[in-house]
């Protein structure tokens, strides 16, 4: 017998009571932001359920963490408050419980139609690393910019390769972006043209959001780094694909990628996804002891990417993967983060990087799909090399229960131009 | 006539009344984090100066940013608000002036002796960014690693190349650095070794502390870069070499270098180093015209590395270099961190890169000074390569006026071994 709640949920909701992702949101353009969780097509203010007392748990009767802007309290104080949280709103979320079921005067207040907040993010999020860890993807890279030859680089098997990107322009679903200007390799001898990227990029990746944080010199154990990961989001790490390659060699990315970086606004746990978990990839070879799991595991959460041209009325996919065809754990991606003594804090974002399946239609950025340009998409009628302006890019993904989907609601940003 | 101080200020102080660079300290250990300004050995306590009412100007008269634990407000505020500051600090502190002179009571308030106080970072920094702007450094690098006829990459001329760092480990001059463990290059078909770095290095740095920041898509002109810069501080971005080789390729450095950054507790503003401003290098292409600045120039600012093994009384100063050797200015480095519409915001740090100059001694990091650890260093009976277990290393700066000093203070840090 599947859990119900009260709130009525369609059978095609992300947000069931089995799921009850963590946002921030402001229920009007005035009001203070505030932790909620998403219920069907509702936001349960938590702001509102502290202040009625009904966090009774032992760890969570006393505390401020649902009077704060962010989640970033609630997300430190680790697993079993997470655990105690998580059985305090299910149980009053259900069918059978009278509590908030019954007390129109609290249901009004506490649970607020989506459609009609501010949704902020989630976290404020000290710094945000991004992995590249899907072999899909690392091959097909190779291959554009090197030849069908390409050796996969000799470090990728040993250890998830990763960069810093940038805290300050990660935004919350619905932003827009504006299109980047830079330089992009000259031709010859001229000077490198500058203008608005001509090879605007997007990445279908999900992210980390971290728990509790470890101290600097203080490395996390590979098998300690689950409790250290409150859940994941959708993520959209827009790439100038023009800026980045001609930027990016010795030092890595830059320009090409922290003019944005889009994320969704509910946080899915650990607790909802655990159900969808699956065996990760072998590795080959065996990685060292420090990145060795008694248990490897991925989830299995279908993705999908849609493009709306500006002017159409639909949107179409452009491709379809899925979180688990990552070669490297999220577990293996902190683990190896900190395994130098590099601290992380709670609310640190840490993106899996572009997640492309095997199929080329499982790909996930333009880049790939169109392969740097060579093949363009076809969009209703129209064409896709790249970005264009007023192109609508939305990424979502769900987890497939009996009877329920734990889903992620949307990523999405459209393009704008660049200032004159 | 020099300006003078009423607070006795030794000849070779870096802190005379010309410098007045700003920081956050607790007087107590169990006291608030508040701002201060360093005058001889002493510190200035703003916020008892704020609360006497004696920042009297039309911007910082009724603001409560001396209240802070930390300087992003007041750095926030812009040039006039800081000009504002600095006067009333020069006077209230000059030798003529009697309100703090003679006032007893006030001047034991918001007088501690330096060496009585804790240092703090001065500012929450939301991104660091590591620039690698200086040639001598870029060569060097070059012919270390792929040997003496390497070209400086095709895009370094073009654009200041940088990278994202991680703001979670940096760290107040003082604090020690954990020896970072990590994968090294493997040797033919073995699996790579892991261990604690075998070539821990220092970088000689300086960075820019940012002051108003830009909004998201938003670039800063490069006329108006300085606006947005507030000071300066020392910054050793300590780097494990041999972590950093294996890892870096695609994405550039990541574990060889977050495991710890350290940054001088004083900011020295602009204002301050006015005085010491010099032609910047001429660049040769010409940069693009958001690169090209109305006026263009460095400051000469005198560095000094010192290294002092344990238990040795004394350091030995391993080089000498000066800030007027980078390539790009700090105002490039600004305006092209932000011509792709990416966000600054106030208290951001923007490193350098590691300042070499052009004379052997004048070389910004270990790896260039002993040439990977071919030709060791003596230190005072000691050989070099690397950094050992122990070692404490300090960089300090100043500038030289005529009769006074606008000086740094240190920025140090030792190495302390991994974990087992």
């Amino acid at each position: 017998m599947v859990l119900k709640s009260f709130v009525e949920v369609h059978l095609d909701s992300h947000f069931p009571i089995q799921n009850l992702p963590y946002g921030v949101f402001k229920p009007h353009p005035s009001s203070a932001s505030r932790p909620g969780v998403a219920i069907g097509d509702y936001v349960l203010d938590l702001s509102e359920i502290a202040s009625a007392g009904l966090f009774d748990g032992p760890l969570l009767n006393n505390s401020d963490c649902f009077h704060q802007p962010n989640l970033n309290k609630f997300v430190s104080l680790g697993r079993t408050a997470w655990k105690e949280a998580r059985a305090t709103l299910q149980k009053l979320l259900s069918a059978t419980e009278p509590t908030l079921r019954d007390n129109a005067n609290l249901r009004q207040k506490s649970l607020v139609p989506t459609n009609t907040v501010e949704l902020l993010l989630p976290v404020a999020i000290g710094d945000y690393t991004d992995f590249f860890s899907s072999l899909h993807h690392t091959k097909n890279c190779g291959a554009i910019f090197v030849g069908p030859q390409a050796p996969v680089l000799p470090n990728w098997f040993h250890l998830p390769v990763a960069y810093h990107g940038r805290a300050s322009s990660v935004v919350i679903s619905g932003t827009d972006i504006v299109r980047p200007r830079g330089q992009a390799h000259p031709i010859g001898d001229t000077p490198p043209p500058f203008g608005p990227s001509s090879k605007l990029d997007f990445e279908l990746e999900m992210a980390t959001i971290v728990g509790p944080g470890n101290e600097l010199g203080k490395p996390v154990d590979i098998n300690n780094a689950a409790d250290h990961i409150f859940g994941v989001v959708l993520m959209n790490d827009w790439s100038a694909r023009d800026i980045q390659a001609w930027e990016y060699i010795p030092l890595g990315p830059f320009l090409g990628k922290n003019f944005g970086t889009t994320i969704s606004p509910w946080i899915v746990t650990l607790e909802a996804l655990e159900p969808f978990t699956c065996d990760a990839p072998k590795q080959d070879p065996p990685p060292l002891p420090y990145l060795s799991e008694k248990e490897s595991k991925n989830y299995d959460i279908s993705l999908e990417v849609r493009i709306k041209p500006v002017g159409h009325r639909d949107s179409c996919v452009v491709t379809r993967s899925n979180l688990k065809h990552l070669y490297w754990t999220l577990t293996q991606q902190l683990a190896h983060h900190t395994v130098n003594g590099c601290n992380l804090r709670p609310g640190d974002l840490l993106g899996t990087g572009t997640i492309s399946g095997p199929e080329p239609d499982s790909l996930g950025c333009l880049l790939e799909l169109t392969w740097n340009g060579q093949n363009p998409l076809s969009l209703n009628g129209e064409t896709r090399r790249f970005l264009e302006d007023g192109d609508e890019v939305t990424s979502t993904g769900y987890c497939q229960g009996d009877g329920y989907k734990v889903g992620f609601g949307t990523c999405t940003g459209k393009v704008v131009p660049s200032p004159s």
